[in-house]
């Protein structure tokens, strides 16, 4: 990056503010506000729950008299409408401030433009789009669902060198190191919601929720991500661990009333697209990350619905009998599903690779 | 690294001047000097080619009278034999410097610490072992050969993210880039020999050789690897491309009077390790590349011949029909082949994972 202007340090900032809510705001935007007058902070919040105050609300009390003439820097367009809370914009209009400086316009076409124009009527001036790119990268998910109703899907995978996930017996034990299972942690609990198969449910007794997060202490405000379980043929046993909390437990399969019982939200059997809208439109799930075995994470794949893909590389070879990565099969180089890669860092003994498709044809 | 003292940064000066030789030196180790005197560099050199001086000779050649009383440092223990040059310990003993740093002790144990020897016996003070590690990388090879009489042996593999090489077909062009084709050219260009399969060179009718390197616009001093390639049934075609230059080829396998005539080196059928030493011993081939098929990989690897791994990894997947990087299948996940990371370097769309086998027990 080159050097940055004085208003982008303070928007970065913002945007830094706004990551303290990163696994706590869900369904709501990650949002950071920093108010600014004569070069000094004079106020600064981030938006940390739902159901709690926006970001502007923190930063506008902390300013008090001093926002007057102050210059705004809001990581999202500010809210216009009556929700929760009052419409940030009115607010930031009723605390007299000078300049608003906004990194992402609200992605949702019907109220886009209308937190920008309540301030300009009140001839603030107003500039939209200040470091976007990064408080895009804030709310991907949130962004994507409110512009086209689909949740960002990210595709996770861990697979050794030669792109095997397990012995082929099923044994897989410590495949990849304690650092990259602990990133794992990470983008669940950023997630509204983890999709697994009921084969690894089955295999694995797996619970998938967060239980560690790196430099947090506590996970008491922690939004867990729902568990989505595709169980076609209604094979899920009521003692799986993954059912102990089964509040935040989603089965897509054939109505079973035990299930009903405990009060786990049941949905019909969907393509996986569908699936996806319904979890973005009636449940407010706009991230969503998909833990699976070969074949659900082949399906999402070949159906393009994956926006990212993590993949951890282990560095073992697992041989030519275990098994592989994906259930699909082809015949030239034409078909091969080629991505683009946008990260690479080490984890431990690991590498974290993240792709995102690619758009060129070969 | 933490701070360095400024003999270190001597040091690590007279390791940059011996890189300059690291494509033109083989047989010969890549060695660097700097003569400092008063805090100044008064004269430096590396060793550019065999048969011409050692770095010692042209940093003493520049500093003249000036070395007299001055610091030398060196890369590599000063020789102490007279070869087709005189005794480098002599030489620095003759033009009166008063200390002399070493990096790594001479590695053949018939001579180690002779050259100090030389130094100490003249009154000059000697120090050994300083930037030891950073120096040992510049003749990783040649340091092997000359203590264990085998050489150092670098396998590459490119493959997709599900670990395939090519399609079922055999189908194989760009898996990789072409930053991540041009990084293999340069582990080419250090190594005294590329080992290949008869198959691999029936299938791509490949040469193997050095075509282009980064940051070098001649490639006229660099010495080209020798192409070693094992043919067991004596299949290698007369016309194929890889002979256009027979002087650098060597062929393992039944003896054939055309390739004779042609002046290629043939070696006895012997078993992978023994080819190898005999390629250190008889040939002063100290870095091997091997660039080879899956069985031969696999040998190598099987086999615990494989010093380091070098992995480019392509963002693709090929699908489970694909050819995988492995023959070999293993049961249990006690049997994997297990590596230590030691660097990833982003090339282009692909990354380099560079690996070194693992000594832990799992």
């Amino acid at each position: 990056m080159s050097e940055l202007s004085q208003d982008q340090i303070w928007m970065m900032r913002a945007i830094e503010l706004a990551k303290l809510g990163q696994y706590s705001t869900k369904p709501n935007p990650n949002v950071g506000c920093v108010i600014v007058k004569d070069g000094q902070m004079v106020g600064e919040g981030f938006h940390p729950q739902a159901g709690q105050p926006h970001a502007e609300v923190f930063a506008m009390r902390q300013a008090g008299e001093l926002a007057r003439g102050a210059t705004a820097y809001v990581t999202l367009e500010p809210c216009a409408h009556y929700g929760r809370t009052p419409p940030c914009a009115k607010g930031l209009v009723e605390a007299g401030v000078g300049r608003v400086i906004i990194a992402c316009p609200d992605p949702n076409p019907l109220v886009a433009g209308k937190g920008v124009q309540i301030l300009k009527d009140a001839g603030i001036a107003v500039v939209v789009g200040m470091c976007q790119q990064e408080a895009h990268q804030l709310n991907v998910g949130f962004l994507k669902a409110m512009a086209t109703g689909q949740p960002y899907v990210r595709l996770k995978i861990a697979s050794s060198l030669d792109g095997r996930t397990a012995m082929a017996s099923g044994e897989s034990k410590w495949i990849t190191g304690s650092e990259a299972r602990l990133d794992v942690q990470h983008w669940r609990a950023i997630s509204g919601a983890v999709i697994t198969g009921i084969e690894t449910v089955l295999a694995d007794d797996c619970q998938l929720n967060v239980r560690q997060l790196k430099n947090l202490d506590s996970l008491e405000h922690v939004v867990q991500p729902k568990r989505v379980i595709l169980d076609r043929q209604g094979r899920l046993a009521l003692n799986a661990k993954i059912l102990s909390k089964p509040d935040s437990v989603m089965v897509m399969g054939p109505f079973r009333q035990e299930l009903a019982d405990l009060g786990i939200v049941q949905l019909q059997i969907q393509p996986l697209s569908i699936l996806l809208q319904t979890l973005s439109q009636q449940y407010q799930i706009y991230d969503v990350l998909v833990e699976a075995g070969a074949t659900l994470s082949t399906a999402f794949l070949q159906e393009n619905l994956v926006d990212e893909l993590i993949s951890y590389v282990a560095p073992t070879f697992l041989g030519r009998s275990a098994r592989a990565m994906l259930n699909a099969d082809f015949d030239r180089m034409a078909e091969q599903l080629r991505f683009k890669l946008i990260d690479v860092t080490q984890m431990g003994d690991d590498v974290r690779l993240r792709l995102i498709p690619s758009q060129e044809t070969l």
